[in-house]
């Protein structure tokens, strides 16, 4: 009786692609536009999947406002209207979508009121990038 | 050579959270503003994913017309311009959405034309739900 | 030098298609299936057009904090969750979306931070509806 | 036999809301989170509209090709994946989305294959800005 | 009391953008891609605005029943799932979206029910066109 | 560390479906109003989902940039504003949906850059259709 909610939560923060490790010409090369210093942004749209028995009294997977809760502290405060570059997560790791999605798949992941399954981000209306964990644990919780 | 094929129905109803077993002190704190006892509604969008083998003289998972008409007289009629806490699935279950995606799989498991693997109902735009069955089937029908 | 601002505010709610003037079956000829006595619902997509000049210095139509604490008080705390046919403006009203749009301008003429334009209700991802106030007003604000 | 055509392009940028002639206490309190130093970014999806008489021969507006070329040199080359702050139009403006899309208009005024009609700005997808020119221009192309 | 329905119908036709004026080589030269022998097609969104006063007694524009029937017999029956180019309008007329636009509104200048204020189509994701009539109607009718 | 990146990519094509093993009595009764001789068309929006780690410099699955030029060579060039039937692939085959999204995928298992996990082809916007290869396969890719 395992079923899924997901839920989406909506952002604009900006980033810059760059690696420490390259030269200015490498950046140039692999990053192209998306390397040039002042950075750039995007409205994030991030959908949360969660996955868990359904309730037999609530008929609900989780509670959404402790989800909301948990998402307004955890995502949205620390993220929204921000670049990206200049938080924790991002001080070792270039500020691809890729590494936010996983960034927010290990925030999502303490979430107590029910099981992460999969985190879904889109950059733009054209790019999308999730993330289900590590691969031995995803296998058992794919959809 | 299985493939998937989606198809969307759309409906609006509306439905009151509300459970039986619970106090109207319960009712409030755990539905909130959803228990109002007028109910609200929604555009309930409903995506039935089919899994098959493609035919190879009709190129095909399934004939849209027969699907189109089961989806008619299963869905559409019963549910489309409805309260759901008035139908005979949620006489005994509360109307949340995770109930209703999995009384839509359990009805479109009765299709003959192909076998049913998941049911995704948007809710709003950012709330969705998905089921694939009991887990052991999902699993071997998982996308 | 005037610009347009449009925000988009989403609720859900249901209703009833119903007059007081017609039979049963006159009621039942004219809504159809909307006329069922249970009511069905919505997810209402609500976007309100504000016109002004942009402001020199701070190169906005209107504070959007202060749009968004009067959408709250007078749109979304009276009628998201809520079964239109039990509210005040539709007790002597058939509550279709036409009047729903019509009522929503009227609220949002009393906004104090720039003129309403246009009220536009998407009912579903078909039908959608504009009012842009009394003619005569409307065409010395037109889009 | 005038018709409108429209047509979309997406840009992500970043932008800082700061007025130049306000304190720092004054920049927090009119723009709020938006302030931050760092910026932030959106996915801009700019709609331009232009009206002019379908040739009898072509049956066309204008040439999409000449404005898409347009487009690529005047909009998506000097805009995406920038800063907005950093470029020569807002050093002494505001890089609100209200300021951008009056720009955006003034850019494609100068196009020679048809006239600009609208420009229309989504900055989110709730969020949207139009403009139509100076009003006395704007009255006669009003849409 | 003037107010604004639009209602959506989709369709799917196939196309060849070619003018029997031109030599091959200028069709080539004007049309580009499309104007490749064999056709290619479209996912059409027509969207049909409808202008009027509220009834008292119904609340409504127009009544849907009668607007579905009318696009049923008149643009769905005649256009979905056909190659414009070989239908009556297009005999002497390039089968540009601006032209099918034009032949739309036509067409629903003859709908009873209520006046048509605007046509607009959706090409692509990116390309839409609108007609609203001759100019002089136009105006009095301008959204 | 497997993540998955998606990409869309947006094409227009018409097709007709027709089965060669079929007499003209078969085919209007299997594909109805898409049987008709002179094709139909759609907006296809193809997703591309590929699958693999995340490079721990770049931050990235695949370089963007190539799986474009890829897209652009293979599958854009061959297959946009074309006339499915006339195209080598469906030369046997009837051009289905279902068939041309096997196609793409077997076209996108060809990319060097990462491994294709999946394909979804959205016909219209109620009809998508997803391959993600032979079936052992594509367990152990499985989203």
């Amino acid at each position: 009786m395992k079923a899924y909610l997901s839920r989406r939560y909506r952002l604009s923060a900006s980033h810059r692609l760059h690696a420490e490790a390259y030269t200015p010409e490498q950046n140039r090369a692999v990053f192209g536009k998306c390397n040039n210093p002042h950075g750039h942004g995007h409205n994030y749209v991030v959908e949360i999947t969660l996955a868990g028995p359904v309730d037999n009294e609530t008929g609900m997977v989780c509670d959404l406002g402790e989800l909301d809760a948990f998402a307004q502290t955890n995502l949205l405060a620390p993220f929204d209207t921000m670049n990206l570059n200049t938080l924790q997560p991002f001080r070792d790791l270039v500020s691809t979508t890729e590494n936010f999605t996983m960034e927010i798949y290990r925030i999502f992941a303490q979430f107590p009121g029910a099981k992460v399954s999969r985190v879904r981000v889109e950059e733009t209306s054209n790019n999308s990038f999730e993330y289900s964990g590590p691969t031995n644990i995803r296998k058992a919780e794919s959809i």
